[in-house]
């Protein structure tokens, strides 16, 4: 992500001699602290974070998406998930202790802490960089063995963290409604209509893409995520706005906001400085009637979330911004099926030069992933990547969230697999897309697992299933064939994609681990990527993102509606890699039909654009299976 | 049930009048109380309840195993899940409104409370009928809307029940190493290093079924359910148990518990009258040191759950009795394959007997159910049915855990569906199975929705998949054929069954609706059920119990070895009803497969017992399909 850490591991020893001094330090802190928790987020709770916030990286090496440090007086140990064990395995030294989470033997942080503290300990966490509801669970576990949780208010990861980069402020994008579908004034009045049904007073913004989505702006504060540092306080009829106020100078912005002539007194935003938010939100709660409530995310961080009064407090898994959001409109559906052409044109593009190249021995995993980037860069309304590119060769492909290094770049060869897992951020909308591909004749059990792979995409895709149904019940289809010959992999089956927004987003997904996703409905979009990874040897995923869409089966049970996923992304899958023996012939006629919608929807795109090369390429690869 | 209620409607004007006036007496409470919760369960929480617990079908009238009513000043709700719609709406008055769970616009208890209720108000419940997570969250939810929850020590339900029947007390049976495979001195052993693990000083036992497991003992206190009314609290070196000491004057039952001749001072049993619990249990928290910790399930009821400090209250979703009890050990799962053989017996020769007599027009659902009851008890080590037999025709089979009474009772016929769900307790094991027959010509419509039933039956059946998968990932794939037609079911695909215990038991099953079910282990016990349901026509549901094996699949993903199913239930499905077009190959060699085995095992055992009718109709009913 962020930074450029090496896979070799990183030397710790300083480091932790400093942190652990800290935690003795009464400079920031009263008494002494015998661990020190650093997750992995920032105070808006981002799961990709800009450079300033990767503290658990500093303190570790792991530059994982997802993990979590704790650092006693005598341990060090760093909890993250299966996508990611080999890498945190090689980015850590030995002061570092590896918790595999998922596995059955690896103790949770609650019990680990119990296990290695002495009696009566503080256990110290930074309250905004902690959610209200991790930072509840914890406290409870750590007090039900005699210890306790404590907020320390210096984060003392920056205590000793000499070059830490300073908060990024980038300009701000305004989009106007051909991209949107709807003005932020409706979204606001859509909200507040959300509010008045369940008699709230006051809504307390903090995720960074639901306060872009609210107020059709963007920005480039991180990496891969177009969002902004910000925060938003709504009432009935008020509307404050956090952030950096320098960036509100532009004339456009200004404009688009309204700040200088709101067309109505309850659509005027009040524009504030970003720090200010806890002050502003202890002011807003100092002055509630005594029934007045307040929503915030249960994903909030704690220092905020403990500003509204346990009386006022209300909160929710998921926000009214988080659940319109997920629901694309016309317009953004629209808008998601250009992006997904122009990224399909680029891979095509890519695949075709791949397939000339690699026999010369020249490209590798970098300058892969670096052409696949000039080849969308040249689409309409590229920004950038949605996520570093996972550009694969071998068993590089089964580290399954994979970066490739200087150090680690492999050279792409007619011997191995190579796994692409990448995508762009265009103004019209997000992609990510993972193709596996043999350049030269793959093995027997490469296209075997392939297959299994391939069959369990196609059952999620093709699955037909009750209105309202949750994404995690169709897990267990992506994963039916894998099992039935001893295999699985380790990783949901897929994720909510945001709208020129973020690559992951709630509430929905397929995956065996959620049981709090929201139901499914038409219009939401998530992805579809079941994989298998042999370590050592190779990784495969085939990944589409697909649009939730109405079914019309032969019955229609109480009534109730059915819907199906149709495919937004339309790049072929490498029938080389299939063992057509091993499909239904229901499958086979799913894999020709997504085939000819490729060629015909990317075809004409090709062609729009005069890209020859790669409408040959096209053409071959969606010839139909037998 | 416990009870002949009617399926006409229950008048309850005067019962409700007179609850409501308990609800203002100053005798039962000090203020009214303004709505007042009468769940379904007994002090243990149980499924199944005694008659004298049967409180909510009392005040209601309707009289399904799962169902909560609230009363308040003004209305009258009562909630119920899916199986029990059409039944509830026909058991119930119109002072009565039925809040149909799993519905998207039924209210939850909660919100109709605060939706209905005066500001301020007090909700009263009997705090030995409310498991402690219920209070819980029902308490906050309260809170949250300024209203507040109150135990109220007398039940108001009983104080205005004149005939309310007396608690049971059977005779107790004690089960020998034959059919335990574990002596209780080897349980309360592995209990004990269970609580030493997790340093826990003492367990309170409340369930009925983990109590009679545990001490190996067996009641019939509550009907379909061998078990009898207790408690028990078990420390490293004590044993109590709570229960009627009249049943204790029996010399085998003396000697089965040791209660004279102690064969060691901490497997000596200290016994004490049922109802002392409460007491006893606050003597020994007045006891306790400061870092001891007392387990008990956070099913356990609220009052129970109360005396015991929070400082020292350990409670957990599952006790280790549970977690213990649902892994069968070898001498359990050949107790539990004997009675499913006899049980198979019975079921070939009722449905010879039907085939004959049908056509006769003399057969009913009752005298259907008599004779299948009959047959069972003359098989060895018959003690009772398992659950109230589920026989019905035609339109009575969507009513899903339909009871026929002679107001309702059909007639069999040539034209109609008939769903027989029915099961027995032999001393050696407990069935469950559920059959759907036609004796004339079934229709289209019929075959084909039967054939996506047993496509999902065979689904789970034939599923292979990864040591420590929980159930509910496998529930999908009983739907996906109905699913793909548009169709569903509202019920859960299969529950945990016990071994001469109850039918429905923790901690495992198959279902949606649950995530906090354990994982799958070899040896645990479910049934695999799915269904279909056309209101106002038929009922479809093929039921069989099944064992979980270890399968052996192609590859071992990372040593972690697979699992599947192996039948138990071995009745032939009627192939009349099957569409053989919509089965594939494998789903073909499923059935046969699983005839060969009806075959070979009960047509031995029909042999053995010169059934000779029987035996003729199992070899026609198990002919390979094409």
């Amino acid at each position: 992500m962020g930074s450029d850490t090496a896979m070799s591991p990183k030397i710790t020893v300083e480091l932790l001699r400093q942190l652990r001094q800290a935690m003795r330090n009464t400079k920031y802190i009263a008494e002494p602290i015998q661990a020190y928790i650093v997750p992995s987020g920032d105070a808006h709770q981002s799961e990709y974070i800009a450079p300033c916030d990767c503290r658990r990286e500093f303190i570790c090496g792991f530059n994982g998406s997802a993990g979590t440090a704790i650092v006693t007086e005598k341990h060090a140990a760093m909890w993250t998930d299966g996508r990611y064990f080999l890498q945190a395995s090689q980015q850590m030294d030995n002061n570092w202790t590896l918790m595999k989470m998922g596995l059955k033997e690896t103790l949770s942080q609650e019990d680990w802490l119990i296990s290695v503290l002495p009696e009566n300990s503080t256990v110290g966490v930074d309250p905004w960089i902690i959610a209200a509801d991790q930072w509840k669970n914890m406290s409870k576990a750590l007090a039900s063995a005699g210890h306790s949780l404590v907020a320390v208010q210096d984060n003392l990861i920056d205590a000793i963290w000499m070059d830490r980069p300073t908060r990024p402020s980038t300009q701000l994008l305004t989009l106007g409604l051909g991209f949107t579908g709807l003005t932020w004034q409706d979204k606001m009045t859509a909200l507040r209509s959300k509010m008045a049904e369940r008699k709230i007073s006051w809504f307390v913004a903090t995720a960074l893409d639901e306060i872009a989505w609210l107020f059709n702006l963007r920005g480039s504060d991180i990496e891969y995520n177009p969002v902004f540092f910000a925060y938003a306080i709504v009432g009935m009829n008020t509307i404050r706005l956090f952030v950096d106020i320098k960036r509100l100078a532009v004339p456009t912005v200004r404009e688009h906001l309204q700040l200088d002539t709101p067309s109505k007194v309850e659509l005027s935003i009040q524009t504030a400085p970003y720090e200010s938010v806890f002050t502003e939100l202890q002011a807003v709660c100092a002055s509630l009637g005594p029934k007045e409530k307040v929503w915030i995310s249960d994903k909030a961080s704690c220092a905020l979330t403990q500003v509204i009064p346990k009386a006022h407090r209300s909160p929710i898994p998921y926000t009214p911004l988080c659940l319109a959001k997920a629901v694309k409109n016309a317009t953004e559906i629209q808008g998601m099926k250009m992006a997904h052409i122009k990224d399909a044109v680029a891979l095509c593009e890519l695949f075709a030069w791949l397939e000339k190249e690699i026999p010369k021995g020249t490209v590798t995993e970098i300058s892969a992933a670096d052409k696949a980037e000039e080849l969308r860069s040249q689409q309409k309304d590229f920004v950038g990547l949605s996520f570093p590119s996972i550009s694969s060769v071998g068993p590089n492909g089964a580290i399954i969230h994979y970066r490739p290094l200087p150090e680690t770049n492999r050279t792409l060869s007619l011997n191995e697999i190579y796994l692409l897992d990448s995508g762009a951020q265009y103004i019209d909308g997000t992609t990510d897309v993972t193709r596996t591909m043999h350049f030269g004749s793959p093995s027997a059990y490469e296209k075997e697992t392939f297959t299994y792979v391939l069959k369990g995409h196609i059952a999620v895709s093709a699955a037909i299933f009750p209105n309202g149904t949750k994404g995690h019940l169709l897990d267990s289809f992506a994963r039916q064939a894998l099992w039935e010959s001893g295999l699985d992999y380790l990783h949901g089956t897929g994720h909510g994609v945001g709208c020129f927004l973020n690559v992951h987003e709630g509430p929905c997904g397929i995956s065996y681990k959620t049981f709090a996703d929201e139901p499914l409905e038409a219009g939401m979009i998530v992805s579809d990527e079941p994989g298998y990874y042999e370590d050592g040897l190779f990784g495969i995923r085939i990944e589409n993102v697909v649009l939730v869409v109405p079914a019309k089966p032969k019955y229609n049970y109480r009534n109730k509606g059915s819907l199906t996923f149709e495919p937004l992304t339309l790049v072929p899958i490498q029938a080389k890699m299939v063992n057509t023996d091993l499909l239904t012939q229901k499958e086979r006629d799913w894999v020709n039909e997504y085939h000819r919608q490729c060629r015909e929807t990317i075809g004409a795109e090709l062609e729009r654009q005069g890209r020859k090369e790669a409408m040959d390429w096209l053409i071959r690869e969606t010839q139909p299976i037998a």
